[in-house]
């Protein structure tokens, strides 16, 4: 359960509301005469908030929430406000045309008071190459290993037991947290997040047929590329980044990607692209900008997708996509008796169309 | 293979079975006038198993493998044993109505002598944080780190490099194996056995559109939710549970997590629900108690599933399932010019439809 | 981008190619006559590589590509040559039968350099049971764990923060990057390549139903079985293979598995079988040799593959196959409006088949 802050650390409405304007939100109380200014300690979903929380309304299906609501304060947009009946609530309405995105901010803010509590400077059993260059402000966790060349940018925190190989690079104001990996020759912007057990630039997929030795033996080709990637990424725990054969694999600007995915080599990800979890690109896959690629999605090798493609959870793509929009290709699933019935069809379609046409000619 | 005990730390047969009757299982020899005792130095297959071993046949298939069986004892059912020919065989039967769970509770014993010799105690090189409560009896591994707040239960074993997060909790009895990365707040019952790799509380896939800063950027939601987690809870390696939004990850009493499952954030899973590995549950999906979820099964977020679902392998479940019973929807395979010839149809089914109805009118 | 060689390490051209023959490859330049030897300091594709580097063509669809080629000298096949037309390129042209074997032993060649100059030895922090044997020449990372009982051949590296479980073994000349983890009782061959996060030994997904505690409980079977691995194997990031139940779970000689794949316990790998990634195989089935699994296929259990079987990229399959060639069950993708048309249809295949026969009847 979200820790809520204590009284005496917690920001009265009227100053988050400002801080919230000051980064670029409009909002404001619905009801502008003098009334109380509850301190906020924490934040809370409609049904789980209390007294000492602010919560939102940001998709208009959880309307009905509202009554009952035990929240200080509500975040809602002014159309939601009109659908109120007076009287019916406790709590102090805040408008925003923005709410999730305001949630989003708030959430940041009452998180930002436990990271300010971490432990910062370099551990004495964290080892550090000679050569490595760490900037001013820079944590590093207890049983980190940076190896010779690594360049560290200001403010960036490494958790520990993270990995950063010879002549890595992370930008400033980073996020890592415990147990992640870099290979030799990675270089991440400013201010990504990554996440536990993420890898970057372990050696991309590449054997070559080998018949020196016996059939079927591969021969490996050695990955020389590296990675290298963007400002604002974020990267879910246990994802894997491949690095490139020749070149490097590219992660673009803002790009966010869940737990469990795989960037094969030489992929080229656009900027601001987002896709959840256990998503797999095999090799050499360009993806344009602001694509969404919902779970388990698969997409082949060497394709080109457009830019604003968005795919659907469980799809293989197997085959360039030129234009924007929402592809799929997923089997409906049903009770296992119905599904067993169909799937025997499914094998006779080419013949069931012959069949069909053979009628069509007959019966005209 | 596995490791056979010393002739003398060997039980002798009628002390395995006076354990497995206190464990509560009702077994016997098949013969109870006098015969030798002899020790068990281990446990095999029926193919496999050697003269100092137990071996079980739990499924009546492999009934053949019987004749030929060099096991000094094997487990089965009395019905099976109706079955065997006098004669046709040298070992010593155990009659027992559950072979298989005799055969899981002999597995554990047997290598409950290697958990024996394990090392104890909290490791030197281990960095226990100094508000961290650790009970009496717990085993600490090298270069693991204990943050501030934690608190481990009697008897709890942590392999090396684990990292516990601040304010985490672990309960009595639980077994992590090496380079278990739990986050911050994140609580875990009793009895569990956490495997490699596995992370607990990454943050869950949540991002508000960010219009202040260019069009399809990301705002991050900080996700300040927890994880909790009830007793007997075993997960497999390179899993990863994450944190909740606002609210907690539930995780039921005995549910079996095999390996490389993602849980997205929000998710509740139903005591005893058991999902083999690879699977993916996107965030806020609800499923019940004793589901069980077959290898690469994917299920959308949102969604809720009600007790006793069995989803088959591969099958994608993208809508609610509110009846008992089993669900699947895997694309047969078939050989590739095969399945061309099939697959080009698929996306003509709606037309094909539309031309039989027109034919069924016509020839009416 | 690859680091290119300095130029007083760099071969000249006519070394690297005297190399490339004490290999095994059949190579020489397409002219003769003196000319110039140049230093070749790195290997690039044909469309960055400059002109202190070697490139080649591999794949006749690229023969475009050598139009404008910067590169101090590209290999190619004599048939390749031919096309070329004189007088437009300006670099050396060397004939080879294979000139993608030849890229593979260049870039391993380059990346050698790098490899040499990696820390060797024993790390201080390194902890190494008084009853491992580690051989001569054997490299250690800081923070890796050497439990009692293992052993490890000569030239053999590990990267830092590895684990290695009691009396597992490890052959000559592998390398294991940064925190692979192998649980006690697995053995590796010789000339391994283990990539980050990868975890050998977990126990097996196996539960008995054990109606001794409510119903729907599981009790578990203790997983008794190893690992045992050939030799040349290479296992990408994130890669987990299970430990056997009873048995060992066997991976062939020159087996190599990309990242995040699962192998299930008790299965069998062949020789030389290559899976791409995200590829699951659930426990028990075996895989013949020579065999390619491509990224995001799924292998139910006990099932058995012949040799030389090649199953596409997201291909569930759920029976044994008998007969080498390809085999492909994806769903094909749409756009997402036409897919949702389809889809509808798929449920009434069964009924479909039956109106169809019907009319077939009635217009015969």
């Amino acid at each position: 359960m979200p820790v809520l802050l204590a009284p005496e650390q917690a920001p009265a409405l009227h100053e988050l509301l400002a801080q919230a304007n000051t980064a670029g939100l409009d909002c404001q109380p619905a009801v502008t005469r003098t009334q109380p200014d509850p301190r906020i300690q924490g934040l809370g979903s409609l049904a789980s908030a209390g007294p000492t929380e602010i919560s939102f309304l940001s998709n208009t299906k959880l309307h009905d929430q509202l009554r009952g609501c035990k929240a200080a304060a509500v975040i809602m947009t002014p159309d939601a406000y009109q659908l109120l009946a007076p009287g019916s609530y406790a709590y102090q309405v805040v408008l925003c045309s923005e709410p999730y995105l305001m949630y989003a901010l708030l959430a940041q803010w009452f998180d930002q008071h436990r990271v300010k509590g971490l432990a910062t400077g370099i551990h004495p059993t964290a080892i550090v190459g000679a050569t490595a260059q760490v900037a001013e402000g820079v944590s590093i966790g207890p049983y980190c290993i940076i190896e010779e060349g690594v360049r560290i940018g200001r403010g960036t925190r490494l958790g520990p037991h993270c990995v950063i190989g010879a002549g890595s690079v992370l930008g400033q104001d980073c996020l890592l947290h415990a147990r992640v990996t870099l290979y030799h020759n990675v270089a991440v912007g400013d201010r990504a997040i990554l996440h536990s057990g993420s890898v970057f630039g372990a050696d991309g997929f590449g054997f070559a047929p080998d018949p020196r030795k016996e059939p079927g033996a591969w021969a490996k080709i050695a990955q020389i590329g590296g990675v290298l990637m963007g400002d604002d990424v974020e990267i879910g725990a246990n994802t894997t980044i491949d690095r490139g054969a020749l070149e490097n694999t590219l992660i673009g600007n803002g790009v966010k990607l869940d737990n469990q995915i795989m960037i094969g080599h030489n992929c080229q990800i656009g900027d601001h692209t987002a896709m959840a979890a256990c998503v797999g690109v095999a090799g050499s896959t360009v993806i344009g900008r602001r694509c969404t690629i919902a779970g388990a999605a698969m997409l082949s090798g060497h394709l080109v997708l457009a830019d604003d493609v968005h795919v659907s959870g469980g799809t293989a793509i197997t085959s360039n996509i030129s234009k924007a929009g929402r592809y799929t290709g997923v089997y409906p699933y049903a009770e296992h008796i119905q599904w067993q019935k169909n799937a025997a069809v499914l094998g006779q379609l080419a013949q069931l169309r012959r069949r069909l046409m053979a009628i069509e000619k007959n019966t005209q």
